[in-house]
């Protein structure tokens, strides 16, 4: 069964995903395209899908019989209209992160999505589909390190441009975070603190960076996440669980060791693109899958309301400099 | 497009390359089956491939137009005759290891597709297509370790059956070194010589194990190859490349790092299936898209032939105990 | 030259000073040996010092012109008064951890030190004799991972006994941070807190454990120590640097290497007596080589004053929960 | 207890010891000096030594009866008559590397040593001392790992001068591992085999390198050693044992861990004299204990002899091109 795909968006990201139903992932044949600029449309027909119509209006693509499931991967403020039409038209939808660029406008898709009285939506966060997190969550989950007590993480960029913000480090960097730790413990957020150490003197005047967020969940396991947008040295993604008999840590991408020049070395990614560069093919193949099966896995509305929510109290602890609490309706059985 | 594949041979490599195509590759599906066991073929259909048409005849198979392609998994013996008829037939052929049973039955099938005038057959060596043996691969070519003068390597298995026989170590362990180390030199073998260290308890009363195999190529380099099929703690797979300027090592495969009881851990591997897994999805989509694009790379038929002549001197040297050289005709232009 | 010590207190730590000086170091012998038990000096008579001479009273012991230098190495409330008697009498004292059981007791003995107008006091921090720690500030000092800004470290028992309270967890375990850390970094601290994460069912019912301690220090760099005295694994001690430009990592102890068991490994300590020997025999030494030279080195009475203020500060953020400021004098010009 | 040690040859490695038992070893203190120059002896008197006597003539330094035992660090070509003498004269005597510049030289220390009745000579094989290979023959001591029945070894120099010849990689590199691994494997070599790969194009036209020594021992197991002495990256010593049920490895030297320009990276040594820096420490002060005690430990004429009389067949076969068998007497029980 090939399943018909209705893309919304047509910029790098939703390129990529076209790609790969093209040339990468199993039973899935892009067949219907919008974006602002019909120019990138066209191109994208010209190159990897010839028989793709173009659509003006994406409404009008999301409500075509023939398309059986979008991509949302147009500009973040348009998600949230674009994904409650996908929910109205009772169709399948994979959006790329945020589902909504507010808590609320999240909320409201977890509740359309009630209303529908099915899951149709997926969001875009691909760590999850990630090896070394899966074997990290399974070494967890078998028990063998004891209940988790505190995570040691750092999300390390090489450098950002000059119109990356303080801000920023929460909603678009350590957003990654927030989703994954709560997967991979099982566990919601209790509340959050901002630490913001000596700043390097390589970010921008206007940036403080690195920062610290030490998180608070609601079983009362610690995390430190160390942000880092500036760190010169490469992109670097760390994640230590230390459990009550044993520690458990993400492995380290596959990379050539080396005796050369006076070092044993092995190489770290400077590219974010290529860290989770599998994980992007399993994420959207698990998509796929889910529409046929008719059976939605993987990061849910309510998991993006939940990561949007603690995004949210972050963003205040940074301002605030204090302990805030992240306040959350309780998971609807809808959910579980 | 999609092509149409015929498999002859449902065991279990069978099994596994028609579950590939099924469920993860793209442009192929399985329409023709045949084994000498037509249960086994019901079997798949009932399970995997519906559509399929199951012949009586592998001949039968080859030559039924609405197949484009074949993939030969059956008992190595019957190999040869196989392949044979799938370049007269015209159509493109991926063998599982042997490519034959001797290495004149390799070269008549060289010879049959020279004279067929197309590259028709990849063999089925996968690991040319192992994501850590083609980054080593690219530290070599890249001339960041210099020429390579020396490559320390082992082959490791936890243990082996009764029925595993020391010529076995070659022809059934070493084998996979003989291809992919000729590849990763982009060299070939002059001469060999085959060392019996002490015997581990652990292996059976006829077989000696472990052995060291040594290779020196047409350049001038030097491999020493441990084969310990009852090493007892793991699968494992070691290749170190010595340069003039640097030396540079096979990635471990991925595992998390455990602190816990006492010990820092990484796993290894037990079960040999798992070691180069994504290696066969990579390969057979290779064998895939070189039948569209009808332009084959990948271990060639001049390769099986190369391999197999290489095997034939180690065996010759375990009996002799001395230094036996490894006499090929030079590779022709076809090849090239 | 050969330095003629006085040893008050011949408990465990004593008796391993007593030894180090006979068997291990150059240039001293234990002369003289006092502790409230008598029979504890005989016993190291009669085993490791046969002309050495038992004093009832450490004053005595401290005034006797025969003795060049102190160590003091008694119940840790005595320390104080002996270490202000040796500078009363002149005389060098190593004085173990703590060098008194208050900040103010230290200060006392700063004041007197000063007052005497040299330095005689070293107080028995061995890390910053730890050939990894002394790596780790090479690096840093180096400027090759740029100005440090953040420290991720951890100080892990595999188990403690039922006698140690939550405030031990400070003035025991993290103590030696507090000290080591000053010096790897060659600044002071600003402020502290405290976090308690999710309770292990390992500790005892009175004991909160892991810890998490939060350090500033008055540059700017934040610190983070998770303390976990039953961690049930090892005895594990962390730190890492991240710098501007790149992070450096304390050495793990030196281990073989072993494949065994589908793991590949190397050994954890467990006894934390083994972590630091050697940094035990180079302190001492130093000590030594300190009375012979007449210049004082490593960690000083001033050192011994800034890690229990410190302490006091942490002990403080344990019952408060928040921010707790560190407020020490300037550094006096006598120990610059 | 103080012994007084002369020392005849105060070259480089002279001076070295000279200043081991001034300022790092315990019970022992020079007190005589030859060297064929003079000089040399009055810049140890001046810097050093200043009590320490200058003999003209070295028999003279060892029949002084005020000296209790000899460091023999002159020129390789005396060492024997010297050696002798010591044992002619009852004193111990602590012999650098080479013990005799041939084995019969050897064997006419070792059957004076026979007739004298008691063992007298430590040999200067420093490696047995390096807590390293310690650890790894503990490890092959505990049978953790089976009978050991592979080595794999590599000695790499960053590079060597225009004179170090062929036979060097023997006399001068490989003659550490032909002692120790005899120790390790408490075993002795039945024959060896030498192979020269593809010479690198950094080493002198007269010279071949690298090349790979195979040593087969008594009890059947199999030594490879790569020999590459222009190696360029570091002054690297590998040594892998592998036993039946597992493999143990020599632990890389202490190096912090560094994350900088996209390398995860530890430090590789460049210079010889760091690799086993307290072996030699600890080498000296076991003679020093030795000549207290009475009783030879550690690397005996005996050991000296057979390292040489390997080296022997190391050299011819770098000539034969085949297989040299290692002939020598049984170990007579005075060494056992």
């Amino acid at each position: 069964m090939t399943i018909n795909i209705g893309v919304i968006g047509t910029g790098a990201i939703g390129r990529e995903h076209i790609r790969r139903c093209s040339t990468v992932l199993q039973n899935a044949r892009v067949v219907a395209l919008n974006d602002i600029n019909r120019d990138n449309c066209q191109q994208i027909v010209d190159e990897l899908t010839p028989e793709a119509r173009i659509y003006d209006n994406a409404i009008d693509l999301i409500n075509d019989p023939q398309v059986n499931a979008v991509l949302v991967t147009s500009w973040g403020p348009t998600h949230e209209a674009f994904v409650l039409a996908c929910i109205e038209a009772g169709k399948a939808v994979f959006c790329e992160k945020p589902l909504a660029v507010t808590a609320q406008g999240c909320m409201n898709i977890v509740e359309a999505e009630i209303k529908a009285g099915r899951q149709l939506v997926q969001v875009g966060f691909m760590r999850p589909y990630d090896s070394g997190y899966r074997a990290l969550k399974a070494v967890i989950d078998s028990g063998e390190i004891g209940e988790p007590l505190m995570l040691h993480c750092a999300h390390r960029n090489p450098e950002v441009g000059d119109s990356y913000t303080t801000d920023m480090a929460i909603t678009d960097t350590l957003i990654h975070e927030l989703d994954v730790l709560r997967w991979l413990l099982n566990d919601d957020y209790a509340s959050v603190q901002v630490i913001f150490p000596r700043k390097t003197r390589k970010a921008s005047s206007h940036l403080r960076d690195p920062q610290i967020v030490l998180l608070e969940t609601t079983k009362g396991a610690r995390i430190d996440v160390e942000i880092f947008v500036n760190c010169e040295y490469g992109y670097d993604i760390q994640c230590e669980v230390v459990g009550e008999s044993g520690i458990a840590r993400l492995p380290e991408p596959v990379s050539v060791q080396l005796r050369s020049a006076a070092k044993l070395s092995t190489t770290i990614l400077t590219d974010w693109k290529k860290r989770f560069i599998d994980a992007y093919d399993v994420e959207l193949q698990a998509f796929i899958n889910n529409v046929i099966s008719g059976e939605m896995t993987g990061p849910s509305a309510w998991d993006g309301y939940a990561a949007a929510v603690a995004a949210d109290a972050c963003v205040a602890a940074q301002t605030s400099g204090g302990i805030v609490p992240v306040t959350m309706p309780a998971r609807p059985a809808f959910y579980r």
